[in-house]
């Protein structure tokens, strides 16, 4: 049975949650995927780093109550040592889930950066890395002969990027279009039922949709960068946030949204891509009345879509999750299934040569 | 580069569009498959058979007019002879796009056995042979080392077998609902408009969105056949048709479809299965009053969408077409891409062993 090794950077929510699947679900995962998973370092910014070659108890390690730390146990250190945890590790595969500054990707993009220079695949649920560093850690894995995944940077689990890349052989996506935000999805559509802005917003902090600092969210630069991904990664662009106008939920009325809704629109924050006849990208966030026909139309409260527009097939959409700390663990479970695939067809192709 | 000599059976619609597509974008696809596709047989009830060996002229073909016959062609005959063509032709793979009899599948059960028995893949849109004797032909592909793929079966060219048994690798889908019918889809989007049902019958009769005589599509046979194929091939399942519940759309009034609407429901034609606690399935087709925040709820006109429920990601669901000939005639390209992906792995396993 193959094993793959993982070093999990940032031990919150997300990478908490994949632990507890590792955990909980042991060799029935294993006998579902037809390899191991096991855990060999973990570096968190209160718990510190943790290094065990032979694999780590997670059950013990998730089970520390709130001020333990890393440096009571064998391999611990009190502080998280990122670079030296990646850099020196045993582990194959480095799981980053931290967090990303939305103007240079910081400190992601050096987690990545660090993983694929020493070696080792890498699976993130950062939209950082992927939107501002993505084409330049896509050249480094290739020549480092190493994977680069990150499904989650888009629609948390459902798969989006994979779904293009594996269900579309043999026809051409012209656009993407997108409600890739389930907070301003879940505001708008409290503001139909006649909700002045600022009370949805409260709403939905309230429900934990919503952080206290919701303008990323409502004035679109979440959605922007998720732009970037599709962009580049579905259209094959290879544009920046800079080339995505933008304008978010405050362009709009609740007059306008109320209006619609009686016209039989509905008002949706829409991230766009379209390649263009030239080949160059026209892209945007900005919302949009859209009328209830439209495949986005029918998206309701946190889930979200991407509705891909096709030469053989027109529209075909795929909506999901777009958050949570399961559905996003799972997104960096299918990137390990991705990375073990692919570390098969190597080995075939090696083989065969 | 590699090359698939394909036999078409049946030249009506679906299998003159995939022509189409081989003949009109050539090379280009041929690069961007990676394999090159070539048309060696044809059979048609009216046209007759053509058996080419050296590849057919697809644009000579696909010009001849009406009352034309392959008998004046060389390697062409007056008569269909589908089984001597399917035994005989030269091709390593079997287009099947015929007809279904609903009741037993014929004649394209037989086509499809016919094809596995002298060792041909095949790739069918028919129903019949999936949802009827799905089980039997699976086996014999297995027997045969040969590829059985329809994924134009259940919603044309939107992939929907194909994503979850990709896209859903470490998770468990626990059940499946699927607006599976555009007909019926349309016609309750057109009583929701305040319509009586014969109305908005005639009126998608003349958008040619329904057949002559809809009943299949509206009382729910159509739906239960391809509910049978989700819950087999989805849910790992080993139903008939006799084991899916059907109540079709003459079970609602046209004030039922108003109230709803006024209510903040839709009524839709839902096929479902679901995997009980015991591991046995439970199904049905059956009209639904859906909240407007159900995914299918949004699911408008002659689109089609299949919801799946999920242990880990909750509910993703797929929406796009579900009939066309240029859709259907994806289909089986995607069909063909994955039997070259089939073979390509083959050759790397026997290198490998």
């Amino acid at each position: 049975m193959e094993r793959h090794d993982l070093a999990l950077i940032g031990f919150g929510g997300v990478n908490r949650a994949l632990a507890e699947l590792i955990s909980d679900r042991g060799s029935a995962l294993t006998d579902q995927l037809g390899f191991e998973l096991r855990v060999v370092a973990i570096t968190d910014l209160r718990l510190g780093s943790l290094m065990q070659a032979d694999g780590i108890d997670l059950a013990q390690v998730l089970a520390l109550g709130p001020g333990a730390s890393f440096a009571s146990l064998p391999g611990g250190h009190p502080e998280p040592r990122n670079e030296v945890v990646i850099r020196n590790t045993t582990a194959d595969t480095v799981v980053e889930a931290t967090f990303t500054n939305p103007v240079d990707g910081e400190p992601a993009v050096s987690h990545v950066r660090w993983a694929i220079e020493s070696g080792r695949n890498v699976t993130t649920t950062n939209k950082g890395p992927v939107a501002l560093a993505g084409t330049e850690l896509r050249a480094l894995a290739e020549a480092h002969g190493v994977r680069f995944e990150h499904e989650g940077a888009v629609m948390s689990g459902t798969p989006v990027l994979r779904f293009a890349e594996r269900m579309f052989a043999g026809l051409r996506v012209e656009g993407v279009q997108g409600i890739l935000n389930g907070t301003s999805n879940y505001v708008l559509g409290r503001m139909e039922d006649g909700l002045a802005l600022a009370d949805a917003v409260a709403e939905a902090q309230q429900l934990g949709y919503a952080e206290a600092d919701p303008t990323a969210d409502l004035e679109g630069s979440d959605v922007q960068l998720k732009v970037v991904i599709l962009a580049n990664e579905v259209l094959g662009g290879s544009i920046t946030t800079a080339d995505v106008t933008r304008r978010g939920l405050s362009t709009v009325s609740a007059g306008d949204i109320v209006d619609a809704a009686a016209q039989g629109r509905r008002w949706k924050l829409i991230g766009s891509a379209r390649r263009d006849a030239d080949g160059s990208i026209t892209a945007s966030v900005e919302p949009v009345a859209l009328p209830l026909e439209h495949p986005l139309a029918g998206i309701s409260g946190p889930t979200n879509a991407v509705a891909f527009d096709t030469d053989l097939l027109g529209t075909v959409t795929v909506s999901g999750p777009g958050a949570g700390r399961i559905e996003t663990a799972y997104a960096l479970l299918s990137d390990l299934i991705a990375i073990d695939a692919g570390r098969r067809a190597t080995v075939g192709e090696a083989a065969h040569a």
